[in-house]
């Protein structure tokens, strides 16, 4: 791009994301593209300043795209790049772009390969289209699929267009269109630090860190990110020297994190599930669980994070009563007596994980999700939770009134911040 | 509204949605929200014709409120309405729409309720202040949270702003802003139906329903919503006539499904899982999971949905050797000989979990999703699945090259596709 040098240092460049589909648009699909576009920019310095979806739809696209080719520095398109005839992104590209559709020898060698011997599918007519790109734009040969991605340039502003299957798009992502923009684009240096905490409401936690937040320098900026019973919060400085940006946003950091100490999780942008497999890994501790409500959840969110099999050793989803008795040996007079969802079985609960598991750490859950099974003294909600180790069991009811999932992802987050602190005890 | 006469039937209200916070474009946070509500406005027969995300940033709010007031007819913003100085939404509203800020006495005596006898906290000056609403708009009053929703109308255009807590914002949309927008707009009636075919890729489909998607009505459109080995198929119709509309497309969605028949999960927009849940269901049949590299995953899934303890009796996440045998009876010169990850030892947890759960059906699934444990014989994402009743077992291999997260999700997808299958064979 012959504009590089134009480009000042306190300028920041500045891009848009347009996601192209009607799915998108009645919420068939949620887009989570555009939020890993976003991430990827930032951590290079280039500042997304929207994120905009359309439907297959030509007028929308065009006006779309001839709004922000005047504001952006960066377009990145995605989707409406497939094989079907609602995909019309590509003819709509050549039109803008003032091109014409002509073979690229590189994909459709690509595609003749990628049908005859990994897929072994015939590769069809309708296929063959799929190596036909605008004269006007440069290829991003896309090693892991179909549809090509593209590069145009139009005055002083560059537009990536890439498929919309995550995995393709990421890939092109990465080797292609990042690479690129990181060697042209000189921007304003941007960095973020983020922290977790738990236990406390928004407003609360904004009265704590009120004053600290009125003296902080104008670069830096603080936002609140409230997630169900944790709160994240975010310092984003910028700048243009990478050293003094980093040395101002860590000792704004610093001082943040004793503030909030209380309540601290973590001070990086991890989950809560990644702060207990951190501490289990500290002491070399192994892990079980016990579920009844969330259903394999928290074995779940764990077995989710590489490396799990270092410290869990596995989980019981016992839903029905008689499995609690027979892979649990929670007693059957207990269950007859105080009931599924209670204290006294989410006790018996976790002391059978951890003698079944033999583990060190084990946590066990009961409760009813809704939106059936409720009555008046468990209301749908209603859960227990119990956590423990050899020597000690904690134990603690939650009332929630939310749908189904969203009390199974509640009760969940409950359920690993009581066991994140049993082990912080423990340490 | 005064215009609501001028709307001819012909003409489609067009919704934009705008969401703020600059978590949304440092792609910190996955918007959700804005998927539900294009959702719930095309049940109604609302177009979502754009999405749009912007930061914490006056100018950049301004400007696309400003843009989108000339082109929809009604906007719905979330975000950017709570109680700390990173939340500008109501400020920015109030000089927008040329009020000033006044208390609202209901929101007031709400949240002087909710903080005194609901969150127990104290009612503090930075609370308090969530009660001044501009005096140029109608209040929605959110009796679920503390950030109050607002309406405002200019000329033709109706703007709501809503808070963004996914519980909030849902709950001022099914109470206030949904009947509001369905008493004044006439719109013109569309509708959507959906199937779900598995077992085939886009393009292949894509030829065999080519000449039916060719001689469809010009009313009637058709979209492929592609997600790892299954394929959603969408028809949209759209005209003036409720009957009418419904007609042509039951009569298009009839002649597909014959057309995908060989393929076919479902003829609604449902998800695998419901699809073997229904199975399940009607044929009062259950199920028993045994885990291991998708780590309780699977169990998950059924259990979100409502009703799972209907049919589903519980699993066993055996991310341990020891836990295969000890709970699933796997034979220790199985794993010896085999290895964990092999068809012999699915087969044998597959039966262990029918032995242990006494259920009609298991599943059984053993792998290495990565990004570590793989070898050459065993490469990362190579998986054994076992299926099974009490007369038959089904394995199969598979062999996946994504991340750990895709990975256990793809497989997870596979092992609930050929429990349907052998549950369809078994009818």
């Amino acid at each position: 791009m012959s504009s590089t040098n134009e480009i000042l240092p306190s300028q920041v460049t500045k891009a848009t994301i347009i996601t192209i589909g009607d799915e998108l648009l009645i919420g068939q699909v949620i887009d989570t593209n555009s939020a890993w576009i976003a991430q990827q920019l930032n951590l290079i310095g280039i500042q997304v300043t929207k994120r905009l979806a359309v439907g297959d739809v030509w007028e929308e696209i065009w006006q779309a795209i001839d709004a922000e080719m005047t504001v952006a520095d960066i377009l990145i398109l995605t989707g409406g790049l497939g094989p079907t005839a609602d995909d019309i992104t590509k003819p709509l590209l050549c039109e803008y772009f003032k091109g014409k559709l002509v073979r690229h020898q590189p994909t459709y060698e690509h595609l003749q390969v990628l049908f005859d011997s990994v897929l072994k599918r015939p590769f069809t007519e309708r296929n063959q289209l799929q190596a036909l790109v605008p004269d006007t734009c440069d290829v991003l040969l896309n090693q892991v699929g179909t549809a090509p991605g593209m590069f145009f340039k139009k005055q002083q502003t560059w537009l990536f267009s890439l498929p919309g299957v995550p995995f393709e798009m990421k890939w092109l992502m990465q080797h292609e269109v990042l690479p690129m923009i990181q060697r042209e684009f000189v921007g304003k240096c941007i960095q973020h630090k983020t922290l977790l905490t738990a236990g406390v409401g928004e407003s609360f936690l904004a009265d704590m860190v009120s004053n600290y937040e009125q003296q902080l320098p104008q670069q830096i900026k603080m936002a609140y990110l409230p997630n169900f019973g944790m709160v994240r919060l975010r310092l984003t400085c910028s700048g243009t020297h990478e050293q003094e940006v980093n040395q101002q946003i860590t000792a704004a950091f610093e001082q943040l994190k004793e503030i909030v100490a209380p309540y601290l999780v973590a001070d990086q942008d991890i989950s809560l599930q990644q702060a207990v497999a951190n501490l289990l890994s500290q002491q070399g501790a192994t892990l079980a669980t016990a579920e009844s409500c969330t259903g394999g959840y928290i074995a779940h969110l764990f077995t989710a994070m590489s490396g799990a099999s270092h410290y869990f050793k596995g989980g019981v989803v016992s839903y029905s009563n008689e499995i609690k008795e027979s892979l649990l040996h929670v007693h059957n007079q207990t269950i007859e007596k105080e009931g599924a969802v209670s204290e006294a079985t989410v006790k018996e609960m976790v002391i059978g994980a951890i003698e079944q598991f033999g583990s060190t750490y084990a946590v066990a859950v009961s409760g009813i999700m809704g939106p059936d099974g409720g009555s008046e003294n468990k209301p749908v909600g209603m859960a227990w939770i119990a956590v423990a180790n050899q020597k000690m069991i904690r134990t603690k009811q939650l009332f929630n009134r939310f749908a189904r999932e969203k009390n199974i992802q509640i009760t969940a987050n409950h359920a690993i911040n009581m066991l994140r602190m049993l082990i912080v005890d423990n340490r």
